[in-house]
């Protein structure tokens, strides 16, 4: 640093020697926090604010600064704002150009505040400007979900277990259990914001600040819940981040099964699916492909979610109190999973909306693999047989028709009659698919009705959010 | 697997070859989940009440299954009850012996059950259980933090940032930043808790039972908050291990911090505590040593319970509706975080009761370090100087000091108007150490009112979660 | 502790207070390191020889410490050993049980040593061992997946890129590209073992015996490669279990690629293999399944193995030197790592063994799909035509062939050359599948003798490392 | 995408609809994989040479080519390249450029080659430059400790276990402890060198190419080792990405521990080092603050390493063979890792050079904290009494010592022989703490000896490694 770069640090005085230039690039957070200027430029609005109602600047002074720093949104808004590396971070950047542009107010703005509750201030209002993103995009993709298992309750598929065919199940069942996991994951996000939205300012550097700052001010004209309850926890608790972070990483969990059962049912052999071209590619090579790429990519890029938690939670093991510098690396990995979990969930939801579903192939599927065997099990049960008994009962049964080549459904009576004399002619109304499907009417089960209600629960939760 | 045994597999009916022992083995699940026994004897009571209540069985069946799950629990109690890796899990371990003893009563408690939604429910009860255990924990922690920081008012130490004295504080203000983490730990435990004490019986293997069965009585009889809204991810949700074990993270998180300052102040050059002798150990070859060392394993333990969330993350990642094998795999890392996670935080807590706090020595580290230089700036910057030319002019203060080998309160007037003219005689009492901290009023601020207030609000808090 | 169990701890002397039981458990670590009583046992007879060489203790001493320890290994082996939490740990176990038996001699064994230098040597030859034997599992498994592509050298299935059929390729190279995927781990694992067997012994605590101890004869005794280059590094190093735990990830994560393969191979709609019995399980509730349990459960242990590796980084993170009790959690992730990967090789060995193929559904798979897309597009490029653009016709030609719903070769040639004038008669030996395999003879391709050559050069490398 | 747009697309041919705008992001890579430009650039390069060799292309087309793929180069290099998102990745935007510049040769070079053998040799060269460069900064970091290990032989300071004062080591044994950490790490770093430097140019999409390419020929040109064993592997493989980031998390593994002790050394209570103003910064709030920035900011940046490690293996687990586009990910964890690894190598190479040591400050810890202690022990050892014993003995001197507020040293003969009548005047050159490092002779100790030969070792290895 150029001895005029030193004076411009804020701590320089006491240094006679040049911070080494990979040291600066190394330690300078500009390029990454440069993101957090409008939470930035509403906090120090608020703090403004709030040092002119307690006194410690006139009006006049707030309301310079207040104009200066909307100049400066305008600034970065139009790209004419200059980001320098040498002034280290958001807040210095901000506050070099507000002092050049309404002078002494300027350098009067930090009154009673540090960078260390400063930048806990601008995080927690970028976080949860994340989460209100992110929850309003689950409730999008719910939607979706809902819609379109609204449109398939009639369409049968195999359900699985082991990925092999168990029983059969509605499409819509199939849908709406993704919905009840993003439904959890907006549960889970609205538990985050409440945490998050805490303001540490006036918590200082560490131990609170002895100016006459009124710091449920601030909370209540940035619409916080409330503030701070120790202030060397306010500057050092990085909680809310790595909680929002693992809210994203089961958001990304949650798709990665989506996206699982996505790219295995538009394989030709399940064909199930026909993707959209708006969200497939092909390949440069071989030109039949029509590739699931996006389901691909956001399988893999749970991956990446998984490693910013990870990070995070690395970055935080056994640091002594109060804020250290180790903390500065808590926002590029947020910034990561906030980057890959919104559009992620977008992009779901306009998949999802497009996605063809092939009836026909599902039918096929259900047809092989004995997908009513339980049915005959559950039927002998209901005859008095003892379940361990009537499974066994019914194993047999499969195996001699997968020797025949044929569903239990094409075995005449007699031939089920080997296998038990507790099987009668009624037993073929139970080996129907849409029986075996109608007959499970427990709440939350694959039966037409309990998918209505299904349906009907979630659009009026998603009418009550969205009112909120 | 002889061919007695492969009678007693429940699938074997249509198999022909035996199971390799190594599998056996492999895929045996009764080492680990048979510490879920006392969940699947309440959840198959709950189930046959109902069975009993819907009329599937009778009252005489139920009343023997109960009377002979109690007796299995009593013979699980006293160590007489043989667990068998052949009969795979728990749950077929003390529904074969059920039957032993009940005969066919036993044969009919499965009705309209499946183990996918037994596993579900009975792992469901067991972590609630340990949240329910974590919560207790936690608010006991509290309790010591607020208790000893009570003790501890008026006890001053270098408040740190980078790891460098910074401003004096309280080391009262110092352990209630702690009581705040693990109250918001404590938060979110609750918060999952709600998650997790939710019903899956009824869901059967992934569609829904076709028997007429009342999930919600057996989601009030043991006490559940709900029931399942879909049945194929009521067998294949795992969110509420994922979320316990985050909780876990955290905390263990929190108390790395913890740890990390408790084995720093007991190293010499510090000495600000001494280590209880129930709580350290010596060196089997220096015989001076008096170590940390459940504080270092603490801190050590941290990496597994981390690992543990890894892993269940990692497990879930791309697996297609509904249950898969693979989650079997989600015992073995929940019950290893809880046995971290319980008896560290016990631990914890019995460890900082018996703690004991030099305050000499804090006092001693306190009058090093120029822990009083904010104060100049701010009595400067109170004086009118812009806090950033403040700041300046104190840096060149404490570099002329420190070279004299003195404290900022060691130099007299004229020394110290030599930095700025608005230095008067009233500095002295901004500089004394104590004022230092009771300046910091702030709500949350290392004041004496103010720790004076958060010890009654947590006290408050306490007494209202005891009751609860 | 009483006061008799106080006298036992090594380190009692200058402790006024016991150990809280609740601490005593969680310090104490012979639960798990019991598990190494073999190699404390050989490497204390090392260092005891060498202490005879030295002239330290008698030859008399030194046999009689022999003998003492070969009586404890058969008191181990044959279960009357009374392992005692009060001792802590595996080292301490054995020497008072030594002491018991021999009296002085037993005392005199420690000299020169310490527990850290101890277990660190103890850990060292352990983790050796079962670097070992993956290195032998991994050959064994590589020679199974030799063999079954030495069968099935002419079986041709899908190749697939984005889990979508993109080019034929024989069933022995899709096989074969896992054995060089072992192949690689077998490199890693040696070149990790090459670095584990090191002996710290002579480092005793951090700074390196006083006594006149010969480290280079301990190592040559126990057929490690090397002593240690420094002491303190010696006693605080765990790369050893890091990079073996790394390369157990690493194994784990490509079983899990074969592992998915085959769940999605044994779903009913692909049918490319056949589970055998003794390595598949049926269902409780669905008699017509025969499920991939052994696979899932494989791919879900990849989860705990990349915990226990998340657990080793985390723990050592920020550590400073040199012996920090959090190490002695090192153990436990490694054990569960070899408890995973040595059983998950040998089991997918045998898997693989007794799985059958199923020709005749690939044969189907690869009819639909039109495979043999990138042959027509390469035939085109060979007549001159810029790939691209060959690239461009072969789409329109598989767009027009897909609404008729017939395959590229279906087509005749009057409608092929719609597409393209260069396209000629002889395009239709190009569209045959053998051929289209055939013709990637480059060296590591799918043709005939590219195969041939590299079941060839696995033959001679598994013998060339099964002799050494 | 617009029409125009969709014709540029390489797999347009089959496709109707438009790409999703917001698909087009997020699939897209060229902001990152432009990275690797130098790597594709040369890569095409060989593989033109190897077409003209082999007669595919004229040698006036390949020339053609390697003109235009320099003048890329230059473009590329002053910034007036332009990067084009619907290009997708770097691939495309070069070999579009490419057909630009030099016209149809252009549309040649992409024969025989598939994007997914291109983007794994590419990746491939840029791991490998990547290992190189860590080896160069891991060599002149072992320099600069090695250096600074032969300035401070004689300095001595408390040895540290469990962080309490152990027993006396040199700054010089402490230092060089680090330089074998990284010298394993340098040997691991070489290790996956050898096995990145492998071709897979010929596997073309899966299945090898069917144009009669000569893969090393390629191999040789860009200086590889060898060419793939199997195409299918090749293309799907990511084992070199995945040893390269485990081995960088090892290397910031070891640097955060140097960098807590730094951190820690430089807190007043010990005042061990004075940090460099180059390395350190101040506080925006507190005047007198001099922060180890640098050493925290490393010691978080351990986090983002290990959470690119885990990112890559969650995506690598579980994909059925070959390429899947989950693969994209693969390319920004390992970017991130090489951007923290380099230079964190480089700035505590930078930082330790000038690290000031307060070898005053560390004398004056070692004479606190009876680090003579093992001394005694040992010294009642050597004249017969077992150690166990001496053990006893010593730390009830140590008790007794306490009590008083002196060393062991510092009792009288008389005192000491009231815990042994076998302590004799003999032992205060025992007690003496540069005779006690000075005792500690065997290779790999402290001793004075020792540590010569550990600094003449390392130089030796210097010298060769550099060589090479």
């Amino acid at each position: 640093m150029t001895s005029t770069q030193k004076e411009k640090k804020l701590w320089g005085g006491r240094f006679s020697g040049d911070t080494a230039p990979l040291v600066e690039r190394y330690t300078c957070s500009v390029d990454f926090d440069s993101r957090l200027h409008a939470q930035d430029i509403d906090g120090s609005k608020a703090h403004a604010s709030m040092l002119a109602s307690q006194g410690i600047i006139s009006q006049a002074e707030c309301d310079a600064i207040h104009q200066g720093l909307e100049q400066i949104r305008g600034e970065i808004a139009d790209g004419t704002f200059v980001w320098r590396q040498d002034l280290e971070d958001v807040h210095m950047n901000i506050e070099q150009r507000l002092t050049e542009i309404v002078g002494t107010p300027g350098q009067k703005l930090h009154t009673g505040r540090s960078r260390n509750d400063q930048v806990a201030l601008d995080f927690r209002l970028f976080v949860a400007a994340c989460l209100d993103e992110w929850a309003a995009n689950l409730r999008d993709l719910i939607g979706v979900l809902t819609a379109r298992a609204g449109e398939h309750q009639d369409a049968l598929l195999p359900g699985c277990t082991h990925f092999q065919p168990a029983q059969p199940v509605s499409l819509a069942q199939h849908l709406l259990a993704y919905a009840q996991m993003f439904r959890r994951d907006h549960d889970r996000v609205r538990d985050a914001l409440a945490r998050t939205r805490i303001s540490p300012l006036g918590a200082a550097a560490l131990a609170g600040t002895t100016h006459p700052l009124d710091p449920g001010q601030v909370a209540s004209t940035l619409g916080l819940g409330g503030t701070f309850a120790n202030s060397m926890d306010a500057v050092s608790d990085r909680d809310f981040v790595l909680e929002a972070t693992f809210c994203g990483s089961l958001i990304m969990m949650h798709l990665s099964r989506l996206c699982e059962e996505i790219i295995i049912w538009a394989n030709p052999r399940f064909g199930f699916v026909r993707l959209p071209d708006a969200y497939s590619t092909g390949s440069s090579i071989m030109p039949q492909k029509k590739n699931p790429d996006v389901a691909e990519l956001m399988r893999g890029k749970t991956g990446r979610v998984y490693g910013d938690l990870m990070a995070l939670l690395t970055i935080m093991k056994g640091l002594p109190m109060a804020y250290n510098r180790d903390m500065q690396e808590d926002k590029e990995p947020f910034l990561d999973t906030h980057d890959t979990v919104a559009p992620s969930l977008a992009i779901m939801a306009g998949m999802l909306t497009e996605l063809g579903f092939n009836r026909e192939r599902m039918q096929l599927a259900l047809k092989a693999g004995f997908l009513n065997a339980t049915e005959l099990a559950d039927y002998l049960a209901a005859k008095g047989v003892p379940f361990r008994q009537a499974h066994h009962i019914t194993g047999a049964a499969v195996a001699y028709a997968e020797e025949q080549g044929v569903g239990l459904e094409d075995l005449d009576l007699a031939q089920l009659q080997r296998f038990s004399s507790d099987i009668d002619d009624d037993v073929f109304a139970v080996l129907d698919y849409g029986n075996a499907v109608a007959r499970r009417h427990v709440p939350g089960g694959t039966g037409p009705g309990s998918v209505r209600n299904q349906i009907d629960n979630l659009s009026s939760w998603l009418d009550s959010v969205s009112r909120t």
